[in-house]
């Protein structure tokens, strides 16, 4: 497909609402429209790729550092909705191999499912997290038994099934949504350890979206989210969707639950935190930016912000290369980012993210709220003023200046800004999901051996000391 | 005034803009007419003090620390249109007490405005941070000599102003525009050191406004800025505007510059601090209510983070209490809250500002950006499922939790909480113009003793080792 | 008593260990004997006391903010051995009248007792925590019945008590050991609710030290540790010791367990909080002497340093000052400081004490560690080089400086630097406990009306969406 | 030589004092001497090496990431004798070549020096810091002229040199100094732009230590600094030494006095960063295994605390592992850590150190201050006491839980740690210079230009906007 396809595919009966309205034609709509738009251009760049490199990038796989890193840094530059499509065929084929203990009819379904997509050339997205009701108790005590989502019934030719997924992103804006069990299931949880792909279409599927894209008349004093950021996210109810046999994936084996989320986790991971990098960096250049544009670059306290924010950015570089340095290997070949290196720039990276704000905000000052828009600058009575009283130095003109904290308060200080501070924060389930990710992948018997000898316990003067269990 | 007289007043020829367009009515913009709507109420709620007390509370000034922290209260009460108006006359007042050895003639102009501005019931917004230019240069110095606001010429029956004053909160709201210099100002900079009153709608004032209102259809999915913040900052320009004698509070003694922002900083500084103190509990009471209505409020981690957002609205409280307890005194018995406890309560509360966002965020999860609005929940087809799937345990719906969300997205994840965030760091002069205070404030000499004694440098033995300029 | 009757008093059959040797003879011990001296002068300061103001200061109770102002400063003044028998006294007579609903017995036997500390001008020390065995366990669970101490046996005449208390400041030192739960209890704890008060030469004590003193031939290097702080801490054993029914203050009663550390905690918090306040203002007096000495106090990083110092030296103050503007008063009219504020300060204090050190050492540089001793500069062939080479500017002496870096490694970068790090995080329980503390204390249902206030869930409209029980 | 030859080649009539004391022989001092015993040592691992490996690791020179991370490895075990050594005679190389355009004499007494030194086994330590007087003022504006190290007589067979250089660990232990410039000189400083190597037992040359060995009598109850950790720092005085022409590597110079520093940094800084590591990780287990005997490592809190400890101690290892990944090469091949990443890790180490030893203070308890020793354990009478209370739950014994709060006690709360503190702060020349070092190293065009993407000011319609000069 090429982009016009794919926006002419999206009309297909899918049931969408926004802000309490339903969305006849989603690439007509004013806002959802323009994330369609945005996500077009992906499939363009794809079709350029097979043409130079003669094969898709969904096909490919990395087999060393070096392949993990180019293909990361192409992860990125392809943008969402290519990421969420690669991932989830990836996480399907890593599944499958994890599933062999099962029914090999497993197996098969997911092989003729993943040639389907390839084939027609769709997008999927990724439906994890349930509503989840209270948070102290466990899917099959809650209240409402469809806190998390279940099947419902169960037929010769299907089954049916009912819940809501939460936070979906894209999920109006691709072909298939991959349903997945959002954690490990305890005996007893058999009706929610389901895996399945559903068309977007289907009877029964019905998506609220969430969009943080500019309200202004004029994008252009959102110079990033109007542009780069065009995330919708999906609040994607399935009531009683009816899912054929070929398309379900797992169906009751509950001691298998966990294995889709885990392989979706290998495969998401080290794009995620490259990312990250990038936007760490992005923050520090705008920061050295607009202290060089307020003449204060040389002042004492505004370097050491930027210190700080040189060694934000620099410790989540560092997280990446050691991920890929130290990547694990499959028993293919296929090698993964290392998983506690990567967990900890991710964690480091969300739980510092706030402070690095807070330094952009104190160095840019008060015009970061303030400062003239474009269009006040086009203004013919007050562009003038604009122009005279934002400039500063030399070479700093007033509207380069002004767009500089336009970008700035779009970034971090505004409705896209407070997107990322909560994604940052909740992306990987949150820091505290984050911790115990980290402390489960430590090595912690080699730290407690160095503890020991600290002490000089490790002796053989000292062996009797020593718990048994240890 | 009552507040429709109010609304009318602003009717009055004055040129503002908004998003590059002239706005020709400002009650009937849809943006700019619902602040003055909510401004307006203030005249009201006076009006009722007025009633029931006897006495106007811009006549108010507090002699002891009792009445210094109910008076603070009032003005948290009465918003921000009728505290600029009260710490501008306050203002005036001080300063003309400070200005006792110049032309007596300033204190008559300062008493008959003040006796204007009362008499007329007006507002009186106050216009202090320049254009600034080039900050690494004094005003003299900049490129451009209006980077900082001055007087172009001297006429026998007044002078001629030119600069632009920026951040003015609700400049386009008020009646009056106190203008001051920003900073105290060195010899030569004669043109700098004016302080007056200017008509909002005089000839030569242009002034263009940013709001930090929702501007979704349905304002109910920001419960907070929709009802309580309807601030409005003002870009505001002087293009050769002309302000006859009685207006002029001072105008070339450069040495006495500093006098007005600096008795300006006495009379404000409480309020604000307190005001960061309930925004502090409000963080704190929002984090507790999402955490019960997500049936995590008992996790260990969930009350670690509680307890920081306890001891940051504690610590805020105490600074508010210290700085009552140990008030300073004027010589005419009227008290001022202390300086540096002032000064490191509004340091405390901006630099941990974007940390304690961090933990409401933590704590809410991802539904701060994608719960459903109140126009979801009354989509007679979307709705329902908003309801069973937001919902979580016994008591807690959907549509309440929904709204604490919406509340949280909007205090803290989306433009008012960027404007929020900012503001804190900036409000003061940023972070690091408020250590300068502190430092200056701070009793140093005592603790360069308890240093010495720490070293035992101060016993007659080590006399002679001190060094002589200690 | 004076200091000389004081020493002599010590030595009294008492049995007290140091590093594995029993010690004959308390006063002639090279290091045990240092501190008995520093504690003998309170006995001095006393009878000036007296002698000046008529009345000991044992006998005084605050009932205003200013009372407990100036109390608060004596006690930091006359030091441990004074404070901690005063807060004895005071604990006892707190808890004898929440005890009123048991034996009056009990009130009998702590008035007696009181009178007969008072009559003799003996010293008091608390022996509250116990050895504690498995912290997962409660007493009664334990492994070792005797993890925490109790009663092992009940006679007609008294009863007898075994176990251990850990960290008891002073045990050695003081003539009487209070002996206290060191928690609340529970049902079939009886035998742990046991309050009473021991000899310290009683049969069966015996308390093995741990001193913090400098060990160098020269005290001089140690200016600090070596003069104004001798804490002796004990591991004091009760290994089945008698005590006479007059001595019990209570026996068994297990709901009323919880009384006499509570009583404790309101008389002896606002001492310690004010001690750390000055201590943090040592800090900065250090910060700065050193900065000065080395001729950076004008650069800008520094200054930020000494800012962050003077910020956490103030906000601690801002505690205090808040806990006596807002203290409590009970039914006798005494006043008590406020619990919520003092805990708060505490926690604080304690939190960023080790980043305060941070910045000293950051401050000092690398002398800190290797500067000349009093006695290198007395040495003929090298003291002339030191003075030399640790001279700076003029006015500067080299013998100066190099003591201020060893005051600053004494009070934080060697023994006693380590052990007021440890204490500062431990007493009060550990930072973790005072977390409790303070959310006990917070107004947590005022918080929460703010939060629903900001969420619009206060009105009329929205009272159905509330859940019910809150 | 083998470790006796090395301990007899220290008795050469070197001047050494300790404490104000001159210090007749090292090896039988009772505090130096134990240094001297443990660093012999490292001759007789060096000689095992040789025997098994057949070449001596000073030899050594890694050419790819791989080797550089074994070498760095055996680095660290070799211990901080060799280490200097090593760094010495691969700075003095480096260096060489970084002076060809120089006298090519410079060149050949290098290679001369660097081959009696390696022939004989000898030492060298690093004579860097000056005394620097004013830190306000640069070597050549100083009151004493003396304050840097300088060339006070210029003769035909060599220079005469005068000053103290400080913080030169093991400077007694050695054979040689190595004395090189502490920074860049400028113009007029050309007798500071000195490099030469002088003997430890050369007239003039005289040296104060200071150590951090325990006092106590009985060294298990600091079983890490007791073993481990024998670090005795030197003040090494310079009293007008002359220094033959053929140990002189620089000679007024002053355009090239930084090289020698800069090139020691090259070939230091991985090994010191690689031991953070491991001490990051020794905290970690020292953290996990007392709050294992706590009885407490499944609390809550308390894996927060390990968590921040295992976030703390794999970032640091992930720098290390980008240092190396992306290591830079010169044009010989030899590989050297990445500078930007190298500096990063160190300063994020020092940076969180003392926070995590507050971590370590909060989870052990008070014990890590008062638990008994090995000899208390020892005493017939009180040791029983010891294990039965200080015991917890089965399998963790008093001895062994009372030897961990020695290790933590020794490692973060006692002599050794306050060394380690300020040793983290100030290694590298202090947080400050380490910020400006990662400033220097970071790509910040880069930055920038990713700042103005996000602002949208790299596209052709806004390339007017930008300044010239970006």
């Amino acid at each position: 497909m090429n982009s016009a396809e794919y926006l002419k595919s999206l009309n297909d009966g899918r049931v969408t609402f926004f802000e309490g309205e339903k969305v006849d034609n989603i690439v007509e709509h004013p806002i959802l429209g323009k994330a369609a738009q945005y996500l077009a251009q992906s499939y363009d760049q794809i079709q350029q790729i097979v043409a130079e490199e003669g094969e898709s990038p969904f096909g490919f796989v990395p087999h060393s550092p070096d392949e993990l890193r180019a293909f990361t840094k192409r992860q990125v530059e392809l943008g969402m909705i290519f990421n969420v499509t690669y991932t989830s065929l990836q996480t399907l084929k890593t599944a499958a191999s994890r599933l062999q203990q099962l029914d090999p009819v497993y197996r098969e379904r997911i092989e003729a499912y993943s040639k389907y997509v390839v084939d027609n050339d769709l997008r999927v997205t990724q439906c994890i997290t349930d509503g989840k009701g209270d948070r102290a108790k466990s899917p099959k005590d809650q209240r409402d038994p469809d806190a998390y989502l279940r099947v419902v019934e169960r037929r010769p030719d299907g089954v049916v099934i009912r819940g809501a997924k939460l936070h979906i992103s894209l999920a109006s804006f691709g072909h298939e949504l991959l349903v997945i069990p959002t954690k490990a299931m305890k005996p007893g949880e058999e009706d929610y350890s389901i895996a399945c792909a559903v068309p977007v279409n289907a009877p029964g599927v019905k998506i609220m979206n969430v969009s943080f894209s500019p309200r202004v008349s004029d994008d252009r004093s959102f110079p990033h989210s109007s542009r780069v950021h065009q995330y919708v996210e999906g609040f994607v109810v399935f009531d009683d969707v009816f899912v054929p046999n070929d398309r379900i994936f797992l169906n009751g084996e509950q001691q298998f639950a966990g294995v889709f989320a885990h392989s979706l986790g290998l495969w998401e991971r080290l794009a995620g935190l490259t990312e990250m990098a990038e936007e760490a960096e992005e923050l520090l250049g705008l920061a050295q930016l607009i202290s060089e544009a307020n003449g204060i670059d040389k002042i004492a306290h505004v370097r050491i912000k930027i210190s700080d924010l040189i060694t934000y950015a620099t410790l989540i570089r560092c997280t990446v290369e050691a991920a890929i340095a130290q990547c694990e290997v499959n028993e293919k070949g296929e090698v993964f980012p290392n998983e506690l290196y990567t967990n900890a720039g991710k964690f480091y990276a969300a739980d510092n993210f706030h402070a690095m704000t807070k330094h952009l905000h104190d160095l840019g000052g008060g015009s970061i709220l303030t400062a003239p828009t474009p269009a006040d600058f086009e203004n013919s009575e007050f562009g003038p003023y604009a122009e005279k009283y934002m400039a500063t130095k030399e070479g700093v003109s007033g509207a380069y200046r002004s767009q500089l904290f336009n970008a700035i308060r779009d970034v971090t200080a505004d409705t896209q800004g407070g997107w990322r501070k909560v994604t940052h924060i909740q992306s990987g389930g949150g820091l505290f999901a984050q911790r115990i990710v980290m402390r489960k992948h430590y090595p912690m018997e080699r730290a407690k051996a160095r503890g020991l000898h600290a002490a000089g316990l490790d002796t053989e003067a000292t062996a009797m000391l020593k718990p048994a269990a240890e």
